[in-house]
């Protein structure tokens, strides 16, 4: 039995709330347990320099934690005057992603922005960032869809993403803070709706893993990806994403 | 007849969620109409170096947007590699105000640092910072006399602040970002619950004003901030604050 | 009697020195006592890029102090790596204030930059900047009428600025250095030369004031205001500024 | 048959050079065909301050690549005046791939910094950072151990790193540049002498993979790394790493 | 005859107001024709961490120019973030060179500070702070003799510098910018009243001399700096400087 | 004799290897004794900013040291995000000695950077810069001729640096890092292969220097020039800086 009553294969609550943002083109909160990550999608209508004249868009994710999102104070980075490795790593994950399941020319040249700022932080903000941030974008896309911007969606299917670990010997999905604190090992797993993989991560903090443990985890990993996609999908309702998936050959 | 169907003096709905945050010593979400800012309270136990050995306290603030806080999306401030002016500015507002109501002597060799993050923004952040700040301290200060590490409350009295605005000659209370946008003069008041002025600041957007105008929005300003002193102390309930303001002398 | 013998409603000796910059298109040194600042303005024949193709200009304030204008040596900003928070606040109140009394669209599509640069500090440096600053805009003006890129003055009116503070509850004019430091209450008023109200700024230093002593503060501000301006009117002889307000209806 | 004409299982040629660097305490030149990696190993006889009074060392790699190691000059990171998140990624994967491998108790009180400088790129250069990096750490512990500071060495086994990648549908060992710019998915493999995985990353580049395609990324990465591990053997001749492997016990 | 009437060995008109400051140890103001520097001397009790212990003192300058200092306006490095490379190097050559004439062990371990900022330019201000710097360091030398802090001057000599060049194939003493601007060679030269040399610096504009115009060019330097000395010492009449030189043995 | 058996006036052994970078248009690695510096030579088909339009080329040089290319680690520049002012003084020194050789109108509108990274550390790195760094510099203009893009050599003449110094009133050349550390006056040389100086900075590390001592400096550096451009003729064979110095007329 884990610290939180869970047991090794079950994720934490999720909660998630579309269209939090007054502003933005897409917004949502997920709320994976105690970890809270408000993510928001802006359209703009340029691409960065080395994209321009290409005819392809482009998805830029940035990445932040709020200086009390976690237990001691962290100092804001733009005190600092820089980002950390820590966060420059994330975002450049974040990116990937969901680079990986849009049809970058379909997009057309507008960059889609996802900005994942944590609200608070309970373990898996870098995974909840991508799961959460996969909906923003559909949210704006829907809006481009319905502007007339875009006749077509370039979603090309469903992503999500979560952590898993190995804490004294077990394999646990989802690990909250004081979970992922104590683990030997680090997982992070992106997939899409199909289940294929976009990133996987395995990390040995000061420590090694085996082959089989690997593929435990990966696992435990896809089972979590598959309840978060469900859940994404009826949260979103009907949006072109969803829409895409069933009727498929319109695509 | 406003924008938003106020009359003049009339203030945005007011929504104050005390705790919302699980690791900071004091939390309050405040949203006056669509502005939304989450204000938490840290308690450090040193102050910073031009202070040690004085035995005194120290009461810091932060301000920071979210980029998609606003209409257009903001650059992120870690991004560009510093902090604006204005950031700078309101965050020197901040502090200077909340320092005004605490015995730092009394608070002891500590810092309570106060992070106001605006996750959306509609005018009156800079404002709705400093009321929410105040009671974000105040929980924070509970929580040090609770721990056992204050026997007094260092807050001398309570504090809020609001923003007023001439439009179109008219004098308006609690601008929205449309009305602050159309602004002539802008406006903003700090004010204790004892009625006394800790900060003024008027300023004629590219114009002008008398002093006569500036005394109608004094007075209006007044009238709004005992509405959120007196918002506060409903939130807070029971608390430390409340307790002093009520018996009076035992400070 | 104060600190230097000077009543209560006294100016410090002023001195202003015009076109004392060989390159500048307008120059003043002006001191007010012991502060010394030295203001440069600079005519470009473009404009920020917010600004472009808006058929208007824009004025620009930067504001330091050399490390030896205080008692202290203070660090170089350019060697800290970023201007602090105070050198923000207050040039962009200078900026703020001197748009106040321009017609930016009379200007055309030219920035005129207004530097400060205190040389010496002995209290009221962002005052003096502001005052000293607005003359050496006047004579980049004439310089612009005199080359017949301007066929009218784009200054509206005069404007002055003075600090007033309250030291051991006494209200004081033109506070020194040592004055401002032990005041309760700081007090900054920018006013034009037809006694309308630019900014008013008034501040508890950790301390608060009433709306009585705000209005004490007010009059005798409005006093020193009206010295300086006339101080200008003088210092520049005939130029554009001084004309225009005499024969009024030209403009 | 490759673009240079290896096959799908083949290395590149190795050369390792040890103690190039006359000032270093541990040193080495890695090429892997034309990725040259210059591999240095500071020891500094402190600790970073998160860790002072643990009683443990650390290990931390920093990466960087001349200008001019890529086939368009790459504009200096200290002109920019920031690394890129490509560089904070890959210098943080690489010290924890080699604190895994190293007791950082025993280590003692002190830091060895890995410097890893790409001299010449053509694909690789981070697991070849971590192969070479891995070398010269050996070099640092066995002068360490020379002068009397350690009397056992820390370092637990070895450990080296490849890169494996997918390029029109087939799996290929040891990317050179231009199969890494081609390749559909990429994936980097830090494993040990004894066969435990430290670290793997695989990525989709715009794209996804199917659970088998990583187990047989996996699969030829492990046969590189074997090879690496031999050849990194020979090269040091008897040194610590080396003899510890070879008795075992005395561990 | 030159564009400014002087003859070819000619320096510009100098003036030397001595304590122009009323906050520094010392102060100079020094113009040379159109030049004008301002410097000031602070006194540090303390001496930076590479010396702390070492029983000695240190001598640090900088240098930096008003935006409006030449005839088109210089960004301030203050806004850019860093100081530029032509600021780094004069900064290290003034820093060098008063080092070069005193005792740092009989200063103490404390620093002096020489802050050298132009408030116009018009050629020859490196120099000029070379000149104006050491006259400042001789007052703040003064004022710790008289407050009894030393027994004895740590001055070892005077010093001054002075630019010298080729335009148009004539060597030129002391260039004003305009001749600057069209040189072919520039000459720096840092010399001792004792007639030593302490720095000296030939650049060919792109473009190259011959060991002959380097000596004509010596020769006119030395020239000018033995007017330069002369110039001192009248300005700052009896000083602890000008005693040591005189009495000379009782250093 | 020296602490490495040479003679005053001996260079130590030189070693040029040409062209070792598969990527740059031009490359040398050059070693004196200990010190080893890569040069790189890149084209880059525009200029910057200031030159746009003005039918000249640009030569542009950037120096940086690999962090343990001294006795001491160094930390890096990117890491402390930015230049120190002994790079900057060093890459502005290399840039304009290059330019000083190079018809910048025959070069077109287009840049050369020129590269200088230090391997290894043993004094005399900025110098052997220069050195190396116009050996790259050729090779790219072979390459640009060879290319068809430049059809006559804007290179015209050789060019070679050396440092010289007075240690313990020996005047020596080509100092290692021991004989630089305790040297009283430090001497850098840069000249061309006619013999015309280009650049000649002498120092007095605070000390002083006669101009007989300059005078001796300067004949040990021509000495050394002089082998210097020879080792470089040599070790470039056939190419057009050395086809244009033979025939000299068609240039």
């Amino acid at each position: 039995m884990r610290i939180d009553q869970r047991t090794a294969d079950d994720l934490r609550p999720i909660q998630l709330s579309i269209d939090v943002n007054k502003h933005a083109e897409g917004s949502v909160l997920i709320e994976l347990g105690d970890t809270k990550v408000l993510c928001t999608a802006t359209v703009e209508e340029k691409v960065p320099p080395f994209l321009r004249g290409k005819r392809q868009g482009w998805i830029n994710a940035e990445y932040s934690m709020l200086p009390r999102a976690t237990a001691q104070r962290t100092a804001r980075e733009a005190v600092r005057g820089k980002q950390t490795g820590r966060t420059m790593e994330i975002q450049r994950l974040i990116s990937r992603s969901l680079r990986a399941v849009v049809d970058l020319e379909k997009l057309g040249e507008r960059t889609i922005w996802i900005d994942c700022d944590v609200i608070q932080a309970d373990g898996g903000t870098r995974t909840a960032s991508i799961t959460g941030g996969f909906l923003a974008l559909v949210r704006a896309v829907d809006q481009l869809i319905q502007a007339g911007k875009l006749t077509d969606t370039p979603i090309k299917e469903g992503i999500a993403a979560i952590s898993v670990g190995i804490v004294e010997s077990n394999v646990l999905l989802d690990l909250c803070y004081e979970e992922d604190a104590a683990a030997e090992v680090d997982f992070n797993l992106v997939m899409t709706s199909s289940g294929k993989i976009v990133e996987m991560q395995a990390t040995g903090e000061e420590s090694t893993f085996s082959r089989q443990e690997m593929l435990e985890m990966l696992e435990l990993g896809e089972k979590g990806i598959k309840e978060l996609i469900e859940a994404g999908r009826e949260a979103l309702g009907v949006s072109w994403w969803y829409v895409g998936e069933e009727v498929g050959e319109h695509r």
